[in-house]
């Protein structure tokens, strides 16, 4: 490696080290910290974070990068350096600019606002108290609108945060996309609605035991690779994935007492983020070639072996008698066909969190929709709780009975994350196109699975996807595995396949 | 606060929260971590001590002190300071000398040559060759001499080490109390060792199930007012406590399936450690009034709760029947006094990790007489494991049957820890002069124990030593308990007492 690139790595790895420590100080709050240590672990990371931001913004890293690269237009001087090497290097160079072009001034006062709003924000939905958070939402939209002066854009301010999530993606694309899959979803929906809905769903909402639920989850994980000699499971509120270095990836999960599949898809989900984290190359680490492409790529791997993988029938052709063995009391009774029905049973829900797959590209589409428009000026904040509830109405013909169930739902607003929802519905998009490539790849995949063999579908993924890191764009990444670009088409023929078979529709 | 002091305040409490931070990160490892993430964790703990070290040896922390102190002498211009200021100065200033007068190359080299030996131990621990490792000890030993070089001493070069763990201590103060126990010690295990053990000891070694152990231990813990909303208890090879901030301190414990009192011995010392640190001031988070004397004072803690409370018969008077209730197959046929006897029971062991309180002393002075010895070049390295031997054989009347089970037994002098033994012994001395002057100073103590209030004893030490933090010294705290300097002669009477009457000897 050059000399110059060696001393950029360093430094990166510094940075980044300092961000792990970080995430380990957020992993441990959320699982094993007495309660009232909060106050002292957020002035942790908070210091922690500090730390790596003012290296990463510092004159040093500065000087590091400006021996590799031309800092105002982000050319890489490529002389001696490999073809992942220049990857490398304009890698970083796209994280500092974004990083350094927003003022410091400017990010603090973003970090102190979006902190009181997530206070306000829990206060305000378990009051159904819009108002309340409104004022806080306005001052941040506002400053999102600076952010994306800041950065830069061509067509709309929204492209400017986007490209914070999903490098490359712009809302016309999305837009794009959306148009494609706003009619079926709207359709199906709606057909499926008028169907009648599978017998046996009652069947999942029994009482499950706890311990039983870990231990049958814990085995899924084993089977799909999770490598517990690199990582481990432990129980949260909200169910995440987190990693220290790809030799130390964590996942959490919760358990339902009254609903069976609530521990399960969480753990296949976070078990598909991890599989990632574990498969990127250790020797990149520090580095963006040690680092997942984009959240829609991250969410495409959760999304695929929890969706197309944890929903499908080949898979509960292995796990289904054994789930029946583990709860003989709940299921004995219920056939692989009717457990099918149930799991992959629709109903517009008004929760994003518990929405099924056909619904919950509908819940994302209006919140791109608002947010756009919101960071166009064209619509006030004032008004996000009636334009939310009109949009429920159209989309899924339901209407939430407060704000609480509405608006007010989702932290992300409150955290500053405009931009991030689109990266969910991408997920969806990517991990359609990538199971169709692998099921095309791979001999008898679906076989393979109903037979247990969970495995191949995780080396074709790590061989094809997680060894990359940010080797490539999402872009490149998607025409090189699929032989296509990204696109609607896909989604909408499987669901219509699915679920025009499951609900004779 | 007067403006300079807030300022050096508040450089201490960033030094101290990353020092925290990596007090996190080594609890996670011993706790959680996966076992393949060692080895990025050790880089991560690594950077986050060094960026600690590296501001508190800084010039901001420098500027930031000379403004308060005169920085050659330590003396405190102690203009618009109250003596608790002044205070929170001195002991600042002391430890940054500590800290500064080691040149940083030294500091570097140690580390790099302590991390390696580690490894050595482990290894030559488990292959019984001293060889292996005594090159290293040898090198750890001239560093350590040129340590106190550097440090600056006396009479002895070992002071200026000692002072590092237990400061105002000297080798000539230690070596009078040792003078005191050393005849009793030798003298007191010898007669026992001719007396016949009691005859119930055998039941402790029954099959014990681990939850239970586990729910016996919580519910000590809970009684001794250890705060669950500010620490948490969890399982560990090594017990330790640890802590981030007084709101949050962890201990750990470790549970043997075949001997009922590890587990419960091992939770009451970590909870009396514990609960010094969760009664430190938080007001003065950072800075040494919130934090603890010295390694023998805060042993003083653990012993008290662990010996003069845990091993006495009014402790058991409460706890014994609900542990028979526990356990009823393998306790129920064994009376209270049988199970006292059968507790306190007194023999020769190798390992001073499970020597009783009556032998322990005479481990600690053996290991104090070596490294003394070999600190001033009196003996060769070479010569430990026989000079070992034969001083356990002078002492404890036994041989190691190798030196696995002798000099190789403790990581101590592999890390670097030279002069920290003596903080056991003297634990153990402080522990009883403090017991004594709670027995003095509470109304009738021992009953309320034996009623189940220790919640009174928590109050007591945590009124008359916790909150102080480094407001007093050792030596200053001591006299102000008990009226008495620090003296062997209340735990040569308390063993004689106790001792004499459980063996009639």
């Amino acid at each position: 490696m050059n000399s110059q690139l060696e001393i950029l790595v360093s430094e990166l790895r510094v940075i980044t080290q300092l961000r792990r420590v970080a995430a380990l100080l957020s992993w441990d709050q959320e699982t094993y910290m007495p309660s009232k240590g909060a106050q002292a672990r957020a002035d942790q990371t908070a210091l922690v974070l500090t730390l790596s931001h003012a290296r990463f913004t510092g004159p040093d890293f500065r000087r590091s990068l400006a021996a590799l690269v031309e800092l105002d237009s982000g050319e890489v001087s490529s002389d001696g350096l490999l073809p992942n090497e220049i990857r490398l290097v304009e890698m970083a160079w796209r994280d500092w600019h974004r990083a350094t072009v927003l003022p410091l001034d400017f990010v603090g006062a973003l970090a102190q606002l979006t902190s009181e709003a997530q206070q306000v924000w829990e206060e305000a939905r378990q009051k159904n108290d819009f108002a309340r958070l409104a004022p806080y939402l306005e001052k941040i939209f506002d400053m999102k609108r600076h952010e994306a002066d800041y950065l830069g854009f061509e067509d709309h301010p929204y492209d400017a945060l986007l490209d914070g999530y999903e490098p490359g993606m712009t809302s016309a694309q999305l837009a794009g996309l959306i148009d494609t899959l706003r009619p079926t979803l709207v359709d199906l929906s709606a057909r499926i609605g008028d169907a009648s809905q599978p017998g046996r769903a009652d069947a999942l909402y029994l009482e499950y035991n706890e311990s039983t639920q870990w231990e049958f989850g814990m085995s899924i994980l084993r089977d799909m690779g999770f490598d517990f000699t690199r990582g481990r499971q432990d129980l949260s509120a909200h169910p995440f994935t987190t990693d220290f270095h790809p030799s130390d990836v964590r996942i959490t999960t919760r358990l339902n007492a009254n609903h069976i599949m609530v521990g399960v898809f969480s753990t296949i989900h976070e078990g598909g983020h991890a599989l990632y984290e574990q498969a990127l190359d250790e020797k990149y680490f520090g580095t963006p070639l040690c680092e997942a492409i984009s959240l829609g790529i991250h969410e495409s791997q959760s999304r695929l072996w929890e969706i197309y993988v944890g929903l499908g029938r080949p898979f509960w052709e292995h796990y289904y008698p054994r789930l029946q063995g583990l709860f003989p009391d709940q299921l004995g009774t219920v056939s692989l066909d009717e457990f099918y029905a149930a799991i992959n049973s629709v109903f517009p829900s008004t929760i994003r969190m518990d929405a099924d797959e056909v619904t919950y590209n509908l819940h994302i589409m209006l919140r791109f929709e608002l947010e756009q428009a919101i960071m166009d000026d064209n619509i006030a904040v004032s008004d996000l709780p009636s334009l939310w509830n009109e949009g429920m109405q159209n989309y899924l013909g339901i209407t939430p009975e407060n704000d609480t169930e509405g608006v007010l739902q989702d932290i992300h607003w409150s955290v500053g994350s405009v931009g991030y929802f689109p990266s969910y519905l991408l997920g969806n998009l990517y991990g359609c196109q990538f199971y169709n490539a692998a099921k095309a790849q791979i001999d008898s995949l679906e076989e393979r699975i109903a037979g247990g063999d969970l495995l191949v579908l995780r080396e074709w993924l790590r061989e094809n996807i997680h060894q990359l890191g940010r080797g490539k764009s999402a872009a490149e990444l998607t025409q090189d595995i699929t032989g296509q670009q990204l696109s609607a088409e896909p989604f909408v023929h499987y669901l219509e396949d699915k679920y025009g078979q499951l609900y004779g529709v």
